[in-house]
C-alpha cells in the first residue's frame, strides 16, 4: 500500500486503506483530547505553497503539523512569488522548495498542478485542491464524518443537494461511496447544475441506487445524510434566474423539520445562506464537526505519508 | 476573576488584575534577560487572524507566543480569505478556525467584531483592533510604560497631544487612569480634533482634573508623561489647513528642552514626523521602549488566559 | 573577524572566513542528511521582513532557521504594513520589531536599505536583497557551489552569460573570484546588457584575464563553470529587439553538447528559458544542486551570526 503523494481521491478506493486512515484519525481525536499527541513529525518540516489562498485549509494543515511536532514554512501569496510572475514553471518552484522541507501542500488554480508538481518533487505533495479538479483530503474528512456521525458507511440513503455539476466535493464522495453497500443517493439541484453524466455512469456501473430531482422539500424525510452545496452566483445568467433558484434550495428551520431525528446535515464550508444560521444549535448540524474532522484526518494522512515514505527522505 | 476573552479595556479596569498582569510581565522581562522564560505553553497554538495587516503588532503577539514555547498560524490576508470573499460571516471562519488553534488574536475594520467573535469561539479571542473601537492590549501596555519609567501610576501629570477625536489609544489610556489617585489631565490638540465629550464626562464623573488648549509649548514644563499621537491628513478639508495645525503639535527638540528632566515622551507608534527624530537619542524619549512593554504584556496575558481558562481548553 | 550584520559580499573578501562558513555548510549537509543537525538556535527567533515577495528566498532562510532548532516570524508583504503605507521610516520599523526577535532578514527594493537597518538595529540585519544592489548570501553560494562541484575555487575559467549589466549575482560573484589565483572570466552578453566599466576595471587591477564578446557558441568549450543568467525583456525597446537577443542565448542541448564533460551550469533562477528544460537531468546541470547549497550556506551563516555576536543579543 504505497503513499508517496495525495494527488487524488482514486488513490483511496481501498476499503483496507481507508479503514487504517480513519482509525489512526479517531486515535488522534483521542490523544488531542489528553494533550498526548505524539511528536512523531519532530524535524520535518511542512510547506504551504498556496497559490491562491484558502486560510480554512491552509490553518488545518498547519495545525495538523505543529500537533504532531513537526513545523512549518508557509506562503499565501505564491502567485505572487517574484519567479512565478517572473515566468518561472512550477516545476522549477516545487525542484527548489523540495530542497527546502519535507512535504509540500499545494494548492493550485490549474487541474492537474499537483500531479505536474509530484514528478519533480524530492519530498511528498499533497493536492490541497487543484482548481475543478480534486480537493482528496476534503472527500477522505467527509466520509469520515458519515462514519463518525452515522455509525457505519454502508447502507445509507444520501441527499447531494445544490450544484451538482461543479460541486468538486460531491464528485469525489460518489468515488468513495462506491466501496460500500446498498447506498442509496438522491440527487437534488436546479436543472442546470445536475450531476455531469459521467458521474451517473459511474453510479450505474457500481449498481449505486439513484435519483434525481429539483424538489429538496420532496427527499428531506428520506435521508440519512443531507450534503448541501453552495450554488454560485456566477453559475446563472442573471441575478434574477439565480435568486429563483437559490431560495428552492435553501435549508430552513421549517424544512429541517420534516427531516428524521437521526439526519445529519453536512456542507464543506464557506456557506453562504444555503443553510440558515437558525439550525446550527440543533445536534443534526454536522458541518462544524466535519470542519473539526478535517484536523484529525490531515493529522492522520501526515503521518502516514511519512511511515509509508522512509524511503523517500532526504537522508539517503 | 475571571479572563476568558480580552475584548475592551473595561475588563481590566481593577487594580488588583492590573498588578497582577504588571506584576508577570516584570517577571517574563527578567527571565527573557537570562534566557530562563518557562515554555508554559508548549502543544498550544496561537492563530493570528487579520483581516487588516499589523505587521508590529502580529509580530509582537507571534514573538510573545513562541518565547512561551507555543507555536503560531497566521494570515495577515484574512480579508481575502477565499471563505470571506465568498460571503462566509465572520462567525463561521471564527467557528472553524478555533478547532484548530487554542488562542485567536483578532484584528477586524468593524467595531464589535471582537465580541462577536468571542460568542461563538471556542477558544479565547484576544482583540488586537477592531476598528476605530479597542485595542486593550495596547492601553495596557501604555499604563505599563507608565509605571515602570515613572515609578507609580498616581500623583500624575499627563499631558496627551495630538488627535484626541479619533486617537483610540488616549481614549483607553483615559479609562485606565481613572483607576488612581490625583491624576491631572493637560489635553492639547487642534480645534478639529478635541477630545469628544463622552469622555470629558467620564474625567468630570471620576473627580479627574483636566484642561483644553491647543498650545502645545504651554504645557510642555507640566508635566510627567507627554503622550504624543500622530494627526492624520485625512481628517482636514485642505492640506494646507493640515500642514499649518500639523506643525504646532511637532516635538522639537527645542520645544523638549522646556521639559522636566523626568519627563517621559511616549508614542503608540507609528510615528510620522510629530516627534523630531533627534530627540530619539534623548533618555527621556520612552516610545521605543513602550513597543518593547507591549511584548511583556502579552506575554503575561497570553499566561493569564491559559491559566484562568483551564475549563476553557478543547480537552473536556 | 567581526560579524555583526550580513550586508555586503564585500565582508567577506577574505579566504579565511571563506573557508570557515564553506567547513560549516558542508558539516551541516552531513548533519541533516542524518538527521542530526544540533539544534543550537534554540529560543532564538528570525524575523522575515520582505518589503517584496521572494518565496524561495524566504523559505530557505526560515527553513535553514526551523533546521537549527529556532523559530521564526514573518511577512512577505511588509510594503503593505499599516505602518510602512502610513509613512513610518524603515528605521523606525527595524527598531520596534528588532525587540520581537533575535536576528532580521530584509528584503528591501532600496540600494542601502539593509545599511540603513544596521545602524539602527538592536540585533543582527541579513541582507536578503537591497533592490540592485546586494545579496550577499546568493553570492557565498554561488562560490560554495563552484568549490563543491568542481573541487577547487582557483585554477578556473569561468564563462558568464545574459545580462552583465543588471546582473548582481555577477558582480557580487566577480568580487569573491577577486580572491583567488589563475582565474580566467569569458564574458558573453548582448552589447546592450555588457559588464560595467567599474567591475572590468576591478578585473584588470586584480590581474584577472578576462573576455568580452556576444557569441555564446565559442566558449562553450572552453570553460569549467557556465554561469547563466537571464536576459529581462524589460531591458529592451522593442519586442523584436528582445527576442532576436534572447535566443541567442540560450543553452540548448545541442549547445551543451559541445562543452566539457567536467563542465557546470550555474544559474541564480529563476529561469525564464534561458536554460532548456531537457538540460535537467544531466549531470553538468547544477543549478537545482546550487539553490539546495543556499540552505546549507545560511544555516552557516545564522551559526556564525550567534557564535560571533554573543556581545550582541538582547541578554545584557
Amino acid at each position: 500500500m504505497k503513499l508517496k503523494h495525495i494527488l487524488t481521491t482514486k488513490q483511496f478506493l481501498e476499503k483496507k486503506l481507508l479503514n487504517e486512515i480513519f482509525n489512526i484519525a479517531d486515535n488522534f481525536e483521542k490523544t488531542e483530547k489528553k494533550n498526548k499527541t505524539p511528536k512523531i513529525l519532530k524535524d520535518k518540516i511542512l510547506s504551504c505553497l498556496f497559490y491562491e489562498p484558502s486560510t480554512r485549509t491552509r490553518f488545518s494543515f498547519e495545525s495538523a503539523m505543529l500537533k504532531l511536532g513537526g513545523q512549518v514554512i508557509s506562503t499565501e501569496n505564491a502567485a505572487h512569488f517574484s519567479s512565478a510572475a517572473k515566468g518561472e514553471t512550477l516545476e522549477d518552484s516545487i525542484r527548489v522548495v523540495s530542497f527546502y522541507c519535507d512535504v509540500i501542500v499545494l494548492r493550485h488554480p490549474e487541474i492537474g498542478a499537483a500531479k505536474r508538481a509530484a514528478k519533480v518533487s524530492l519530498v511528498p505533495i499533497i493536492n490541497a485542491g487543484d482548481g475543478s479538479g480534486e480537493h482528496p483530503t476534503q472527500a477522505l474528512l467527509d466520509l469520515y464524518t458519515i462514519k463518525k456521525e452515522i455509525g457505519r458507511t454502508s447502507d445509507l440513503k444520501i441527499g447531494m443537494v445544490g450544484d451538482l455539476l461543479y460541486g468538486r466535493t460531491i464528485h469525489s464522495l460518489i468515488y468513495l461511496l462506491s466501496l460500500y453497500q446498498n447506498i442509496e443517493i438522491f440527487l437534488v439541484s436546479p436543472k442546470k447544475l445536475k450531476l455531469p453524466e459521467k458521474y451517473k455512469l459511474f453510479l450505474k456501473k457500481h449498481k449505486i441506487k439513484f435519483s434525481e430531482s429539483d424538489n429538496f422539500e420532496s427527499i428531506i424525510s428520506k435521508v440519512d445524510v443531507l450534503y448541501i452545496t453552495r450554488i454560485q452566483k456566477e453559475r446563472f445568467q442573471s441575478l434574477k434566474a439565480y435568486k429563483k433558484v437559490k431560495n428552492s434550495f435553501i435549508l430552513s428551520k421549517t424544512l429541517l423539520n420534516k427531516a428524521n431525528k437521526k439526519t445529519i446535515i453536512m456542507h464543506p464550508l464557506p456557506r453562504v445562506n444555503e443553510i440558515s444560521q437558525e439550525i446550527d444549535p440543533d445536534n443534526r448540524a454536522a458541518y462544524f464537526r466535519q470542519a473539526q474532522n478535517g484536523l484529525y484526518i490531515r493529522m492522520a494522512l501526515l503521518r502516514l505519508l511519512f511511515e509509508k515514505n522512509k524511503i523517500f527522505s532526504h537522508n539517503n
